[in-house]
């Protein structure tokens, strides 16, 4: 390659994609990838390439790669697997860049022939212009050149700043429609499967360098290539996170990864000092991995770890302290000013205001409401201020006792001590009940954690996970001063 | 007492209720809790009693309980703490069984003002006929006894049989509110607060021979005297399980605890002890109380632990094999039959059929997909199916590829397998993503969850819970057959 960024570009921004595989059969894969680019709205050419047929969704189709007039950036690929080296062979023929290889049945059905399939291809594109994503992937999404070769027709059209590169088609797709709906954007996605030519580290030295990629979420089970995959850690990690969802780290789980993807997976002591060394972030799950990225694409500078906490009620302050305190955050106690400010505007008895700051009733009015927030938050000693919310379905759910004024206001007042003051702030918006008569309290929740992130307050949905990225946040700006 | 369930009985089941301290401005607690007792359909007689209104919410108002031309089996009191010692000294000289006092401002404020008055209280109620709840609680729950005096008019008015005492009020009330929506029902809730009176160890004493009590949840800071517990809940153990989430098990949290109900929390280390030697089940919170309760419900035979997964995608069967391994579940091979027949009905590629099983594409035929499922929970080796769901807002949020009946089939799969066979099954459906715009999909999880739990198969929102629960029911189980 000649320049790793400008030739990867071409993947992310081609002028012309090829779809190869796509029938008049629109259940077919092939066929809804390339139903998918059409809604997306991509501005490049699209070709769909297949033998049997002559137009489909009212494009012209052709019968191999070689007959399209026109250079081609980019080729999807998803026909039996047989036949994809000879399709491949086309495509390099062709001088195509990329070959996304959606189709499986190679080296991770385990089986003798699958595994040849996949030396053939490889064979095939070793030494040529061609390079490979896949086989057995889901393919590439980038907003920002108007591309989606994953599945997603209704991903975000607008770029935003995490990129996730991940082994497995399935949560890559899962990762886009989660993290997308607690408000996350990305530059790039790419599923690349069996890593059969590109691989993880191949994308990673591009996305260190790439000036959309704030942030890099990954899902491996194997590295191809540890010695320079450690090197582009410890390097990617000085200039953005790197938060890492390891699958296989278990036994039987390792087990699953060679079926899944034919991977190794590696043994659990060595990732472990793998994260210790390169300041990597672990993440324990997808949960985990979006929870992450999100603190890390809202809050702007590193904070500490004291936090104030208030919410409603002894019981939620006493698990919300041990909560904090087991993932390694502190609850001070405020400075004396504090308490006397907080008690000039709580209720007098049944409450705690000290940190955390228990506030006995949900109804406390809104105006002192905010001010306490504010004053929780102004505590010099404090760094980061977590707002617990469980009671919105008294609200919105059974009998309302206040009026709409009241409740917009309690909801909102994160959103007002946000705008008033330069600390950061967390909502933990608990889960409302799961009947289905109680979805309207769960609309008004979907819409004040719209609100929340739009302001760039986080919102999770308990203080456990709150905690935990929270955490992993401190951890690796803590991490940056170490390894200056 | 003569005999602890006659007596404890009246709590639950009393004849006539005083609710003191209710009054004329609706906003107030005392009046919240009589217009909740009056929705709720309490059978019994209730008497409001304020010094200043002669009637409330169409009731004739009492001055003092003394007034009152009736025996009382249970006084509510929701009045300032300093006037509580003069309402309880009313309550023992009319005879009341039992009075809950729901006003704060005593030993839990940490003041010497409110210490005395605790004091005051003990030495009024020593020795009486009357027995105190609290200070300082939310009160007490029975349905079968059409009572309420949580702040619940809107709980379930039929019985169920999880008992819950909580030394707070406001995780009762979030325990009733979310155990709720998962289809759990309640013979008894107590939240006791500062336990001046009657304690952890007297409730639980009572639910022990409670017939309408088949599983004791419980949250607690701290325990009056230990011994006593202790050998309760070893008793206990043997008969019921006993699900204990503890509060204030951190430095910071047991602080908190003691701001909260004056409680001295205890070292953690104590209570790993405790836990390891009682057989009681440690819950790591409020979500982890309820996933335990519910399995216990659900599942009426102890279970081993073999696991079989189905699921769709391979990062995903990974993912969960890692989550089933750490939390102490085996995935153990299939029996090479079982893998022949499921190769029968899979598509051809792309997919694992060994133990997790990646089916590849949602879009399996149902009746392929319900048998799959059906041959994977009848392998010998397996002792219980966990069938994984992410698609649903494939299926009911962007575009629908397959018609209702496609749909409603291949999300009742596991009610359809559970008819057929009698291996216990849970059903893992993931959250669906939170936007506005996918309320609907949201609608549909809940209505598949509601008709799973009445069938008796648990759901979960990730496996890594549904695991967490399962293992807690299986070591449960495990520690009756070691101490028989």
């Amino acid at each position: 390659m000649v320049n790793n960024q400008t030739f990867f570009n071409k993947l992310f921004y081609p002028k012309s994609v090829a779809i190869i595989g796509a029938s008049a059969k629109l259940q077919k894969f092939g066929s809804r990838y390339l139903d998918a680019l059409l809604n997306f709205g991509f501005k490049g050419k699209i070709y769909p390439v297949n033998p049997t047929t002559s137009e489909i969704l009212g494009l012209k189709c052709y019968k191999s790669v070689k007959e399209i007039p026109d250079t081609v950036d980019v080729a999807f690929i998803s026909v039996p697997a047989h036949f994809v080296p000879k399709v491949v062979m086309d495509c390099v023929d062709k001088k195509i860049n990329f070959v996304v290889v959606f189709s499986s049945g190679f080296s991770e059905t385990g089986l003798e022939e699958g595994k040849k399939l996949e030396e053939e291809l490889l064979k095939i594109v070793k030494g040529s212009f061609t390079r490979l994503i896949g086989p057995n992937c889901f393919g590439v999404y980038c907003p920002g050149g108007g591309l989606t070769l994953l599945p997603g027709a209704d991903f975000p059209r607008e770029s935003g700043s995490v990129a996730f590169i991940s082994q497995s088609g399935g949560l890559a797709e899962r990762f886009c429609i989660y993290a997308r709906s607690l408000g996350l954007r990305f530059s790039k996605v790419v599923s690349y499967g069996n890593a059969l030519d590109i691989n993880e580290s191949d994308l990673l030295e591009y996305l260190i360098k790439d000036p959309e990629t704030r942030i890099i979420a990954m899902y491996i089970e194997s590295i191809k290539d540890s010695k320079r995959f450690m090197k582009l850690i410890k390097e990617a990690t000085r200039v953005k996170p790197v938060i890492i969802w390891k699958g296989g780290l278990t036994e039987v789980g390792s087990k699953a990864a060679k079926s899944h993807t034919g991977a190794i997976a590696g043994k659990k002591e060595i990732w472990h000092a793998f994260f210790r060394q390169t300041g990597a972030i672990k993440a324990e799950g997808l949960e985990d991995l979006v929870d992450i990225s999100l603190i890390f694409q809202l809050f702007s500078k590193p904070c500490g770890r004291n936090v104030a906490i208030v919410c409603v009620g002894g019981g939620m302050a006493v698990a919300s302290a041990d909560a904090c305190e087991i993932y390694g955050l502190k609850v001070p106690d405020f400075q004396p000013e504090t308490v006397e400010k907080i008690k000039m505007l709580a209720q007098p008895v049944g409450v705690s205001l000290r940190n955390p700051v228990d506030l006995g009733s949900p109804f406390t009015p809104p105006e002192a409401y905010q001010e306490i927030l504010k004053i929780a938050a102004l505590d010099p000693k404090i760094d980061v201020l977590m707002v617990l919310v469980w009671h919105l379905p008294l609200f919105y759910g059974g009998k309302t006792f206040v009026d709409e004024d009241f409740a917009k206001k309690t909801f909102e007042a994160p959103i007002y001590v946000k705008n008033s003051i330069k600390k950061p702030i967390i909502l933990i918006l608990y889960e409302t009940p799961l009947e289905l008569e109680m979805l309207n309290a769960e609309k008004v929740r979907r819409e004040i954690k719209n609100k929340h992130i739009e302001v760039g307050i986080p919102v999770y949905p308990n203080i456990e996970r709150a905690a935990r990225a929270l955490t992993k946040f401190i951890e690796y700006h803590e991490f940056l001063r170490r390894n200056p």
